[in-house]
């Protein structure tokens, strides 16, 4: 059987590149390692010496601004030197392969690629060819994975509701091409929550799901009954209009996440969302700046989580 | 009355958002401030650890690469982490909101967010609905303010003038537009300066401008007569061959300045320019680089201006 | 006789505009230098505090985001703050001039200005006018030089030669396009390398170059014939199916660099390319891969060669 790319023949993570495929134990090594950074953004001098003198390479290949942000914080937190390629003009546009950019760049004594690119699997793709000093972690590939938002997602329902173990958790959505939702599905699973179920309309939730261990609901309200954590997804622009939706307005009369709906899930139950937000789409505002809402602890949870992640890649070789 | 939402409660300066409504003491403070800043620039190594470990978000909803680089350098010069969005491919244009940005910015632990934008009040806005620990810094907002470069003018007017209580101050061009006039002529006002007048074409500066405390001028002879300092707009180009004005030569004729029209002014005048300069449209290049021409200094002096309002306004709590 | 402008009044380096010029002890003194800096990129803290608090600018005015990261490399390993301004989108579009551009940067408290433009001798022009405070690198123009570029070529070059005085070199392509090779040559040259060669097809590589003090070839067999180093240069898109080639598997045919071919050259002959690599066009897959390439190491030589040119200069007084 093939090593799983991600970790060293002790088993200790090299990469991330998805949430599918690791233990229980590096799950939670991870969320463990991001309780202590937590408290480096509150500090007066929010850094640590961690990664000092570490060249951190940022390669969006697909703009996102938002998440470029957090990793560009995250790492210059740890005390890194943070690079951003502006991928799109530069020398891919010239007609030089991936392998060669990426070939060019660990020959730059690069230590930490951070890569987005709109082609699941590009990321393992380069994990597969990087130099050995090389760590590779995705942040966002297609449709694949997302596991630094998955990893941000669990440590937020951990934070507040402190055990998966009896925890229902609906996911809302386009799960179809949520790369944020399958993250959730393979951490969740591993974590060992007994309930997760995948809720939405039948062109973005196709029902052969329950292979990855999930419930398929095509009601809402059957979707958050009684669960402890709601997320909701992102509906992309171009889903509002197309084929798989006749219109946002008909998705939020129908998936719509109102203070009256959240009613059917638990009294307690937390709100989650990836952002940006579509306010009166996938959820509406009042429930955005509601009480339960955890939103912005979210972001708050997701330097902490990436802080994490590039910590201990950088510790383990490959 | 409402209190000034630049101050906290014991009257100290939280946010920077106009030079209007901001006591003498507290603009003399930011000027004293920055004299201990100007000798950081010369020193071999160029830095002070004030920021350390803080985080300063380069929000420019409106393109500045001059202005933004002020900011990045005071910010790094004071040992600040600076980071740059490019707002305009960023999840605003994914239809999230102003404020949604700015709460997902301050959720990442931001400590300053100097702000440009095209609409005049943006920055009071973020003001209103930033988290107690961020700071507002307007780095300019539509024809409103532009309270750094009106200190860094005042900063140039008391470095070669010392004592505003004798001066005319002339600010010849574009004033209806310019909110670096309005940010000037609040500054100098405030700060005691008895003559301060705006000079140009009625269609430039209206006459209704005297509740500002100044004296309109509609011949450059009469505006710039035995003054102390004569303040050039930028023309922005758009008005250039606009409906409020013939042509760009039209504007010289009548109103460029030039070495024989400012020996209207006292023979110790100094010349300031914002820039960037429109060479022999508002002023004549032998001006521009002429022994009264004091542009250059306002760029040095504005690097320590800026390193002087980041650390007052951090330095203060909400 | 005027001053060399690269030096100072005791023949010192004050700014790398090109290898053209410059003696064999000052290319020596950067080979020297970049090998005490090749290790510092080995490290686990990959910086040195030598330009601590020293503002590095880069400003492309032509776009090149491989050579731009480069600059940035080197000078944040010299613990340099670097600012990197969007030239083309900044006043410049708004009709300032370069020289007024530059006046304003080092009117902010420059130290090194990092230069890419597209016309041949904006450097120069630069170098002329800035402050004496401040030292200008050419990251390339027009034309003209890449002296950067031509000097991790050497440094590759010595790295695997050891000694100048009894080598051949052959650079093959559209020389006379190339600013790569016109720094190549005058560093050979001064460095003492007896036989360089230049290859390519007549409307690449005109007959008189032999001013030069190179060998003009038009066959790759007499070009590359016993010679101990080929540097292949990258062919432009643009030339690829214009005027001056028929197209690109034309080129291919005739001067495209196959294991095959390479057997021409001397057994242990080295092979260069200063990216980006257009495969199957000026080289063939099997050789950028092979035994003999040492283009990944010319890419980690250029970090250390970058670091010593700006630790030079901006050590040396004007």
């Amino acid at each position: 059987m093939a090593r799983n790319p991600q970790l060293n023949k002790n088993g200790e993570l090299i990469h991330l590149l998805s949430t599918e495929g690791l233990s229980r134990d590096i799950l939670t090594h991870i969320l463990d390692t991001a309780t202590n950074f937590v408290s480096v953004s509150d500090r007066e001098v929010k850094k640590v010496p961690l990664l000092r003198g570490k060249s951190v390479f940022n390669l969006f290949f697909e703009n996102s601004t938002r998440t470029r942000t957090t990793f560009d914080i995250a790492a210059t937190r740890l005390s890194a030197d943070v690079y951003t390629l502006d991928i799109a003009r530069s020398s891919t546009a010239k007609g030089e392969s991936l392998l060669d950019t990426i070939a060019n760049l660990s020959a730059m004594a690069a230590d930490i690629f951070v890569v987005r690119h709109s082609e699941s699997g590009a990321p393992y793709l380069i994990a597969q060819h990087v130099a050995p000093h090389v760590h590779v972690v995705n942040a966002g590939d297609g449709r694949h994975a997302h596991p630094t938002q998955g990893m941000l997602d669990m440590y937020t329902i951990r934070h507040y509701k402190k055990d998966f173990s009896n925890l229902s958790v609906a996911i809302v959505g386009d799960v179809l091409h949520s790369r944020v939702a399958r993250s959730d599905i393979h951490a969740l699973t591993t974590l060992g929550c007994p309930d997760v179920r995948v809720v939405g309309p039948r062109t973005l939730v196709p029902s052969d799901l329950s292979h990855l261990g999930v419930r398929v609901c095509h009601t809402l309200e059957e979707g958050i009954k009684d669960c402890d954590v709601v997320i909701t997804l992102r509906l992309q622009n171009e889903r509002m209009s197309g084929a798989l939706l006749p219109s946002s307005q008909e998705y939020f009369k129908s998936f719509g996440l109102t203070t009256e709906r959240l009613r059917w899930a638990k009294p307690d139950a937390i709100v989650m969302h990836p952002g940006p937000i579509n306010r009166g789409v996938e959820i509406e505002s009042a429930v955005v700046d509601g009480p339960q809402s955890v939103i912005l602890p979210q972001v708050t949870f997701g330097i902490a989580v990436r802080m994490a992640v590039l910590s201990i890649v950088a510790g383990n070789e490959a």
